[in-house]
Parts: structure tokens; C-alpha cells; sequence
């Protein structure tokens, strides 16, 4: 059961062969579930435009003096066009650098939502479901109810409502969406993905091989343990060592009930027994260390690297540290250690149909009850919701206040 | 015209069909070069047995407290075994690290050359003549007269004469040591194997793509300059900033004489219009730099990574600033670099067929004098050179007093 979006008669009679729909309340047609309710609407106007509302910036800086809740319509889809209603779009931190203006990957800066000046939308990840298609992105093999994942960065999803292309675009099989929620399916294509390919593009790991881990309590790291566990994986996680011991204690617990086979802070990583405890982990050294994930750099970082068999691989994809990596000349020369880097949005651009399996993968998972992402804020965006308390709950991931991460939840739009 | 080495009658008469020689003065049989000639023996006993001198050091410590030179005896070669003659050894600054303890490849530690208590024999690099053999030896291919060099590091090489299986050795074809001195071929598999593996083995560099080297003006350096000149390929060169500005000159210069097509110092690596200048000598940055070879570390290493295009590898081979390398994560997640080591010591061991062929073709660039090693200082060690004075030379070249390679050239032995 999908729940269908809000349209305008107007958008579907042009666009599809669905019954037209006079009227201006949202109708569930022949949704797969029921999560979302629809008891009102906001976002139709008389001629067929879809109305939005978008988190937009006009030019880089800190979140809250640049962001705003910007209003426009869209007009109906046609050719390629397909009119997008978004469902869920996380908040991850690489789109707080992206609006700071300090991230690689750029927005788009456009016109096209009707500004004098171009403005960008927030946001990279999130699920949308098709509202409305031309004909030629039908051919493409899209139709209305499908839901869609961005295809690459820098779309835009902190918005009720958008305007894409086919090739913009990968939709969800209706296998892979099956028993999924929005918010599954939102935040599937940066975490698990990075967590994913980063465990299978740069060591060959066999059953009953280990990686080594830090951040693990983290999105990806989370993802990691959980992959790594369905794939026969030992994984050795490091976490920031607590003040609060029980703290620390529980969280090592939580992190070995979704799999994790050791887990370590950093102090006991960096401490001077931390040799002969691999030792113990590994069957005396006999199963090798092949692949180390990181995320912190700095000392910690460079810990984590001395514990590595020869030839292994080592792959940075963060720096909360906002250390470098300082690494001795020995670990790469007389140790064959190989250091990379990983980041998602260069892979998604250059991978798009592996990003598509993968994503069907995890959720597959997730589906069978063996794959949770880490805890989740929802924030609700309805119609109504003021653009100041969605801005507040932006700002709120930038300063490191919430413990699970935020998720906007798109409901009466 | 290879030289004939010292040997003894009984050595000869009992593992090759040539003639019994029962005289005890050096003789050139029939030999294809004339560069050395003996006048004296001093190598011969009674009784088949070969005199041999090595540079041997019992305990791990400062060369020149623990090495000493010490003579022992080689019985007639049977089975598998080749009796050597030395004929060049260079002094590498890892044999000075080997002997100090320090280096990850350890030496042989043995009794077999007569003294009570385990000692090793200096030296990894070098080029010897097969003066007898066994009969298995040469169903392994060996004949007399065959030049050999080591197949993997640990041998030592630091002597007269040694005893060696032929799973030891490797035989340079007589085709690949025409026209070759035994200093050529002596220095050959460690400095212009590792520039040419770093060339080829990490990056797919096509003709007119650039590599990055700091170093310049070692031997891996220059060898790299030389290899990249033949096959195409274009290199920026980083040599240290020298207070003589003269000599600083002379040095660009003769690096470019070689082919280098750029060479700068590191405070010009280091400098503010780095990347403008980078961008002229790209073509506008249209030519990839793929590749940095790194034998310094620390911050000119780093500056140096910056200059590499998307993807490119760097390779470390060395750290002759003794700081580790520090590697700021946006190279690593946005640029994509991927940072790696080279050991010619286990490449040597993992890849000896490879080895042979390198060693090879590298020779025969020699031959056709499009190759040059860097300059070389002679160190003559006749039967009755002092130990005190072959240690003194490997002092020398411990505390850098040299300008060329220090070289063991085996006269009167």
C-alpha cells in the first residue's frame, strides 16, 4: 500500500491515464502501506500546479543565517519531467558542509523555483514518490506511486515537492520497497552504501577475515557491524572512551548485540597491551586484520593502522578528529599497508546501477529484519510546519545536539 | 670477456670438465672482459679449498664497532652448490640499517664460516662470477664464468667469494652482460629496479603523463628520471634547497640533462604559486600527474601530494627526513589518492623471475648508454686490504661523508 501524494487534477489528467481528480483532498488510490495519512492539502492550486515548499540558501554560510523555507509551484510534468513528493530526507552532515560552502560536492544553484536569484535546496539523500510523469519518463519506466532515491548528489532533498528527470533518478523495485518505510528507504544511500562498499571495493575479505574499525558507533560503522555480521565478518570496534563508564558499557553492549565481535575505545586502542589482545582476538595472529574503516584520524587513526596485517587496506571516509592521518613510513613500506579514501557521492556519480543493487540489497536486509539503521529523529515537515523550527532542527545536527539522526518526515503537504 | 676468477685446481677438477690447473697464480681462461687483472693469488689452499674474506659483524650494532673482516675457507663446491667470486657490492644505506639492526630484513646468522659463534656477512647488493660449481648446479643452468646476482635480500655481499645454492642466485644472461662492467651490473637490483617498479607497477601512466618525485638526485631519482625519458613519460623533480646557489644550479641542471623535465627545490615545492606553476607545466592542468614517488616525508611530501590529479597513486619508498607522512583527509576522501609503500627487498623475493627480467632491461639500456647509475665511488678491496680500512669506507658512507655510491670493487682476491 503506497500512500499516494497530494496532485492537482490538472497534473495527472495531463499525465497519466488516471481518472482525473477534482477534488482537493489527497486520496490513497492503491497505496502498498499506511504509515502516512493525508487529511488535507495544501499544495494544489486551479491550473495544475503542484505547490512546494523547499529549504533553500541563497549563497554558502552557517544553516540558520542562510537557510529559509521558500514556497513556489511546480508546473505539470511533461516529456521526461516527473513531479516528485518527498516522503523522508535525512540530515547528514556532509549537507551542513555543503551549505557552509566548505564541501566538494556543490548544489545546484537555480532560478527555476522562481527567485531573481538563483537558490540551491538543502539536502542530498531521501525517498520520493513519483506524482506525476510525462510520457517519456513513462518510457523511461517510471510511473506515479514509484518511489525514487537520487541517483547522485546535489538534487536537493530538504522539500515537499520537485521536479526531476528520468536520469536523475533510480526507483525502487517494488520487491525492494516492499514492507520498507520512508524512512528505510531515505536513508539507505549514504551510510549502509558507504559502510557497504567500503567492506567489499578494497579488500577481499573471506569469512571469518577481521576489519578494524573506529566511529563505530556512528551511521556507517553501524552499518558496517550489521553487514559484516550477515557476511562472517569479525569486526574490532573502536568508540570514543566515556566519562560515564556504564555509558560506555552499554553502548559496547548495544554495538555487540547487532554484531559486533570486540569492541574498544580508543584509550584501550592506544594503550600498551593492545598488541597482544589482537593476538588473542585473531587465533594468535593466524586470521589476518585485512581492512581498517575510518572515520576520526589523528593518533587514534594511526593506532588503528599498527594492528593491521601486511598488504591490508586502510580506508578513510572522515575526519571528526579534524586531525590529519599521520602515518609512519614502516606501515607503508615494510608493512604494505594501502591507504584510501572513500566518499560515497564520487561513487554514486560513477556507479549508479551498483548504487541501485546495493540499495535494493540493504533494504532487503532490512526487510528480513537484519539490517537497522541507527537511531532516528524524526522531524515532521507538514504543510503548515514554520520554516524557523525546521531551520532550528538543521541547526540542532550542526551543533551535535541530537543522539539519533535527524529525519524530515514529510506528512500533510 | 668475462674474468676469470681465482680458483683452486682441486676446485675445478672436481666440478667442471675443464683442465686440472695445478698452479696457483690467477689465470684468465677464457675470459670476456680485461677490466680486472690478477697478478697474485691468495685465495688458494692445498687442498681445493677456497680463501675467502668477508666484512662480518656478530651482534647488531654501529658498523664500525661490530663489523670486522674475517677469513674463513670454501670447500669444492658438490651437488647444488656454486663457489662465487665477488667482482662489485655497493654500500645501500639499508645494508648500513641491516647491520644497526634496525632494518626489517634480517641476515643470515650462521656458523658455516668457521667461527664458534653465529655471525653474518654484510651487503645485499652485488654481482659475482661463478669460479665452480656442482654437478646439480649446472643442471640448473650455472657454468662456470656465469655472472650471478642475488635473488632475495640477506645474502651478503660484503665478500671475496661465498658459497651459494642455485635457488640463491639469479644468472644474467650472456647477452645481458655484454659490454656491462660489474659495477653496472652490481648496483642494478636495488636502485633502478625500485624506480622502475614504482613506475609501472602502481599507475597506468601512459606516454606524456607526468609522475612527481622528491629525491631527485638519488640513485632511485635519477634512475626514475631516466626510465621516464625512454618511455615517454614526464616528471616533475624536487631536490632540497641548497644554500649554494651555484650548486643548486649545477644540480637542476644535471638532472635535466638526464631528463628530467622539471626540477624544482622543496622551498619552491612549498611555495605559494605551486599550483599555477604545476598548472603551466600540465598544459593548463590538462596532463595528469598520476604518480609521486616519495623517499622524504614530512610537510615536502605532503605539498607534494597536492599537486596530483584525481585518483593518482604515491608510493613511499623511503623517509629520509625520518617524519612520518602526513596526509590531510580531503586528499585522501575528495581527491582520491591512494597512498602506498615500496620494498624492493620483498618485491625482490615475492617477484624473482620479474627481477631478472627488470634487472635485464635495465642492463640493456645500459649497453646502449641511455642509462647511467649514479656516480660511484670506487673502493678497491684487494687480498690485502685491511679490514680496517673497507670498515673506515663503510663509515663514510654512514655518516653521508660520500658524494657517490660507495662501491666494493673485488681486485686481487
Amino acid at each position: 500500500m503506497a500512500s499516494r501524494a497530494l496532485r492537482s487534477s490538472l497534473a495527472i489528467s495531463k499525465t497519466s491515464l488516471a481518472p482525473s481528480l477534482c477534488h482537493a483532498r489527497p486520496i490513497a488510490l492503491h497505496g502498498h502501506t499506511t504509515y502516512v495519512r493525508h487529511s488535507q492539502t495544501r499544495s494544489i492550486s486551479a491550473y495544475g500546479y503542484t505547490q512546494a515548499k523547499a529549504l533553500t540558501f541563497q549563497d554558502y554560510g552557517e544553516p540558520p543565517s542562510v537557510l529559509s523555507l521558500h514556497k513556489h509551484s511546480i508546473s505539470p510534468p511533461h516529456g521526461d519531467q516527473l513531479t516528485l513528493r518527498f516522503l523522508a530526507s535525512p540530515i547528514n552532515p556532509a549537507d551542513i558542509n555543503q551549505i557552509q560552502g566548505v564541501y566538494p560536492s556543490k548544489p545546484t544553484f537555480t532560478t527555476a523555483l522562481g527567485t531573481p536569484n538563483p537558490i540551491a535546496v538543502g539536502g542530498n539523500e531521501g525517498v520520493a514518490e513519483v506524482i506525476a510523469l510525462g510520457d517519456k519518463a513513462k518510457s523511461a519506466g517510471f510511473k506515479r506511486g514509484d518511489w525514487v532515491i537520487m541517483k547522485a548528489p546535489g538534487f536537493g532533498t530538504w522539500r515537499t515537492h520537485a521536479s526531476a528527470t528520468s536520469g536523475q533518478l533510480l526507483k525502487l523495485e517494488e520487491h525492494a520497497r516492499e514492507g520498507i518505510t520512508p524512512i528505510q528507504a531515505g536513508t539507505v544511500s549514504v551510510n549502509p552504501c558507504t559502510a557497504y562498499r567500503m567492506l567489499r571495493d578494497f579488500s577481499l575479505l573471506k569469512e571469518g577475515d577481521w576489519f578494524i574499525q573506529n566511529g563505530a558507533n556512528s551511521g556507517v560503522g553501524r552499518a558496517a557491524i550489521q553487514l559484516a555480521r550477515e557476511w562472517g565478518l569479525k569486526s574490532v570496534n573502536v568508540i570514543r572512551a566515556r566519562k560515564d563508564r556504564a555509558a560506555e558499557d552499554k553502548l559496547k553492549q548495544e554495538l555487540k548485540e547487532i554484531g559486533a565481535t570486540v569492541v574498544i575505545t580508543d584509550s584501550e586502542l592506544q594503550s600498551q597491551g593492545i598488541k597482544d589482545m589482537a593476538k588473542e582476538w585473531t587465533n594468535g595472529g593466524k586470521e589476518p586484520i585485512s581492512l581498517a574503516l575510518n572515520c576520526v584520524n589523528g593518533k587514534a587513526a594511526t593506532a588503528m593502522a599498527k594492528l593491521l596485517s601486511s598488504g591490508a587496506h586502510y580506508v578513510t571516509y572522515g575526519a571528526m578528529s579534524k586531525q590529519p592521518l599521520t602515518i609512519p613510513a614502516s606501515l607503508l613500506i615494510f608493512k604494505d599497508i594501502h591507504f584510501h579514501g572513500y566518499w560515497v557521492s564520487r561513487w554514486s556519480e560513477q556507479h549508479p546501477e551498483e548504487k541501485k543493487k546495493t540499495v535494493e540489497e540493504v533494504l532487503d536486509l532490512t526487510r528480513r529484519g537484519k539490517f537497522k539503521d541507527m537511531p532516528v529523529d524524526e522531524i515532521k515537515w507538514d504543510w503548515e510546519t514554520p520554516g524557523e523550527e525546521l531551520v532550528a532542527k538543521v541547526k540542532d545536527t550542526l551543533e551535535g545536539y541530537r543522539e539519533g539522526k535527524g529525519v524530515f518526515v514529510f506528512g500533510q503537504t
